[in-house]
């Protein structure tokens, strides 16, 4: 199958994915309270203006502004108490010229009244009169009728991943379910000759799957579902009989790769047919391969969880968080503590651990043997080297991925 | 009340909470692949080593490193191949002087191979002979038997939040399920004259209730499970009856702020046997207060989504995620782009927005008038102005605590 390894750059390989795999644009709705890392699948819109009335922002009392001005402390101005208004009501007074209504954090705006003085520049003489030390100009303190949100529109807009505000925000403008795209189901197959089950005690040359466990972790926080297929050894039938499952019930599904060339040869095999690329040229990752089966993505990611880990990010994560490749991660700056190089042709992910120093953000670099595993939970992100540079050198800015 | 409202630091706040109220120390099983998220209740040992074998990390040849001394392009060794290493296997040959074994990444070195030598570095002249064109040293290439993970070590310790990789982690040294602490039960009642439910149409003077869905996702997001219990308005025998169920229902159970006096007063009445403060020394945030009633932790939060905000990830997250307020939060450096004030006395909190400009991380305040909504999804952290200070300064360095 060798003929097959051509390797494509990132953005080709993405490319390829999303001209040749249909994604599957399923809807489903959900209660605003279940809604956490839910992806909008629509453009949720403001029906009424936020808020629905002019409300005051502090405690204090609504006056008409003009009767404040030149207020004091040494020439205090003096205000007529023409009632309260009720939190949550409608006040029913019209203000009167030197009038003044006790109004509370968030309460409705009298008619006639257009200004707030806070109960802090107030002083109460009696039940019936008020005195005003700080003039107030029209609009202060209060929150204007729609000014926090517009009646009509797009608050939220589609494919926003929901966190918590989002939640609040769509309570806000009325809406108690959502219609959120549906979390893609991801089966994991764990290929390899020399893996175990984590329960088994690993016999002179085994040792137990790590990646079936990182990748199930990696899915569910990308907002996939993901169902383990278990492990598959050098067994053709098997393998083709574990994928024909895996691609039935999940819209997408992730062989990590063997490292024995059978197993790889194997896999290759089975993916034959619907081979999109076989190759990527980024380090770690390079043999990560994609095939469309069935109208459903099947991606072979490598077997050092390292690698499979970046490959999952750059090529899965996207698209199970997004439902496409938008660039959208969280990034930040940081500075290099150490050289690194990189060859020409490819680009380079190095994973990073992110360290405070002398107030300045500090990436430094998980290194180590490869395949080393307890290296894996150090990382806080990663670091790109482009294709077109050689390295990076110590105390260089360097933009962080953070996972 | 009044006499009751005696401000304390955060500081304090923290200790009189962990001092008077008894957190759950409840432990549970769970699968590896259900275990994203939850907090490990115990420490994770490693019963044997990882590897358990001396392993290849390329694919190549396994030698004895002194016979490849002095190879070179134009001077190469030359090595019998005395067969393959079986991925999972146990070699069955022990290497003779000048003698190779092809092995494949992640293969076991048969007895007498002390290094390798990457396939890069070989020619196969024929089925029995290669060349090798650089030496190898002892150790070349190998993961040492329990190099990534020594027998009997703490490989994840107590009180780690998992993630993928954890995972990975703790399938790789034998486990399929973990003990985990129990997820908190947080209740959540909303108190308030003015708040509707998001499903009504607010009349003039009501808006509808946002902070029971902030703190649902904040809730669910910082590992506890939420329980809404609806909107309180002013009325003492309600709010008692629904603050003794979710004390009953629940380990925690926070009381979002009305606006209105009457309903302050009414939140400090139910909660006024077990008060323990009332009044934290941060903006925003000042209203917020803890009581422990029946041996539940019951925090008074502040009405503004914003403020209620602040209070939650100081006060509540913390024990949620680490059952502890061990500051463990993910921080980044950034150049703060305008001047905050601060009062004296206080800790201020500012949300802000990370922007990248000219390869640095820029923290931009999140303002606007208080009580808006639409901003509170803006901000991607929040900075702390200590007690000791007066403001920030455009340009200065800032540690941003990221959500």
């Amino acid at each position: 199958m060798s003929e097959l390894f051509q390797v494509v750059t990132l953005d080709k390989g993405r490319s390829l994915i999303t001209n040749q795999w249909k994604m599957p644009q399923g809807i489903e709705k959900v209660k605003i309270s279940e809604s956490l890392n839910r992806r909008l699948a629509i453009d949720l819109m403001a029906a009424e203006p936020v808020p629905g009335f002019d409300r005051s922002v502090v405690d204090g009392y609504a006056v008409r502004a003009a009767d404040t001005f030149g207020a004091s402390e040494s020439l205090p101005a003096l205000f007529n108490i023409a009632g309260e208004v009720g939190m949550g009501d409608k006040p029913d007074v019209t203000l009167q010229a030197n009038e003044a209504v006790a109004i509370a954090t968030g309460g409705m705006l009298p008619l006639g009244a257009d200004g707030i003085v806070m109960v802090e520049y107030t002083e109460k003489l009696d039940d019936e009169t008020i005195e005003v030390f700080k003039p107030s100009a029209p609009g202060d303190y209060v929150l204007r009728q729609g000014e926090d949100v517009a009646a009509g529109s797009v608050v939220l807009a589609q494919g926003t991943v929901i966190g918590p505000y989002q939640m609040g925000l769509a309570a806000a403008v009325g809406y108690e379910t959502l219609e959120v795209s549906k979390r893609l189901r991801v089966g994991v197959i764990s290929t390899g000759e020399e893996l175990v089950e984590p329960a088994a005690v690993p016999k002179e040359g085994q040792v137990r799957d790590v990646n079936s466990y990182c990748l199930a972790g990696m899915i569910e926080k990308s907002g996939g579902i993901p169902t383990l297929y278990g492990i598959v050894r050098d067994d053709s039938t098997l393998l083709q009989r574990t994928l024909d499952k895996a691609i039935e019930e999940n819209d997408l599904v992730i062989i990590s790769g063997g490292s024995s060339v059978g197993v790889r040869d194997l896999t290759l095999d089975v993916l034959s047919e619907g081979l999109i690329f076989h190759g990527l040229a980024i380090r770690p990752g390079k043999p990560t391969l994609a095939a469309v089966l069935k109208n459903k993505l099947v991606m072979g990611l490598p077997g050092h969880p390292a690698s499979a880990a970046i490959a999952f990010y750059l090529l899965v994560q996207p698209l199970l968080k997004w439902g496409t490749y938008k660039n959208d991660e969280q990034t930040v700056w940081a500075v290099l503590n150490r050289n690194l190089s990189s060859g020409p042709g490819r680009e380079d992910y190095v994973r990073v651990k992110l360290l405070s120093d002398n107030n300045t953000t500090v990436a430094s670099p998980v290194l180590g043997k490869s395949g080393l595993i307890h290296t894996l939970t150090e990382a806080d992100g990663m670091i790109r080297i482009p294709l077109s540079k050689e390295g990076l050198c110590a105390g260089e800015k360097v933009e962080v991925i953070l996972f």
